[in-house]
């Protein structure tokens, strides 16, 4: 199945000058949507995993049902005063400002393998902080699996240490 | 399965005096998280649904797989800024100030009918957002279902004209 036919661009997202890759023709689409889910979990079936982890809020659609898939824990990571129980937390900069991610204390069982998820793989700020926040608390970031890889945007740089898997690159 | 031995209570969130009904130990054993979805799923099988629609960011959680097990269209309903296409939007008031949901404008086949999920009901405000939006849209609200209702928040007047269901009442 060709995921592209799924992918909508649209320009001048969120700034002019941006071509904004949309998932949302993904998402209108069982079949689609529900193969892009299987091939990530049919690439970590054998990877030993613990738990599922991911961002708020588009993190949540591709890893919702894998987590379920892999039959794993789904440990969500949000921003700051959403979580309601004593949380970790990691700082990092965007492009303008900067962003907080939290996740519960505990969150992640003792050591166990963590696969992130995200939607796309930007900049990559977020997937870092993500594993930090796993490593914080005690796991292993065992792979970050992304719907769309930007790859212009580099975001590989800023996670040299992790397996990334990506359904689509641009 | 006994859905309440997963629910944790946490006192004084968000603010002194409230117990916060923490749904992150369900989603951390994925045969309860399953069993959910699954009960969800069955309520709605037979009801000739042509979507699955849902509020960021918990929503997404929950309405992700269920859109899948019930093989429909999963339609993310956004805060502002969010959605990179053309949107519809509705702004509703919260206990301090406003919110706005914002939906494609083409999120919703032409007169479908939409099942809304979250992961809680609590005051209704964004589950009648949600429904103005679909109806906005064109399409019909079939039906609301939650994990958790939180009863004596009454929300369920503020959504008198749908069906609605919940796993949990407290």
């Amino acid at each position: 199945m060709d995921l592209t036919a799924y992918i909508r661009d649209v320009p001048d997202f969120p700034k002019p000058g941006v071509l904004f890759k949309d998932i949302t023709p993904l998402l209108a689409d069982p079949k689609a949507f529900g193969y892009a889910v299987a091939r990530m979990g049919a690439h970590y079936a054998t990877a030993n995993l613990g738990a599922v982890a991911a961002a708020e809020a588009r993190g949540f659609l591709f890893a919702a049902p894998l987590a379920l898939e892999l039959n794993l824990p789904l440990v969500p990571l949000r921003k700051p005063g959403k979580l309601p129980y004593q949380t970790h937390s990691f700082k990092y900069d965007l492009e303008y400002g900067s962003a907080e991610l939290h996740m519960h204390i505990d969150g992640i069982p003792d050591g166990a393998r963590v696969l992130l998820v995200d939607d796309v793989l930007a900049t990559g700020g977020t997937m870092a902080a993500a594993g930090k926040l796993v490593e914080q608390a005690g796991g292993v970031v065992a792979g970050c699996a992304f719907l769309i890889e930007l790859g212009f945007l580099g975001g590989r740089k800023l996670l040299p240490n992790y397996e990334l898997y990506s359904l689509l690159t641009y």
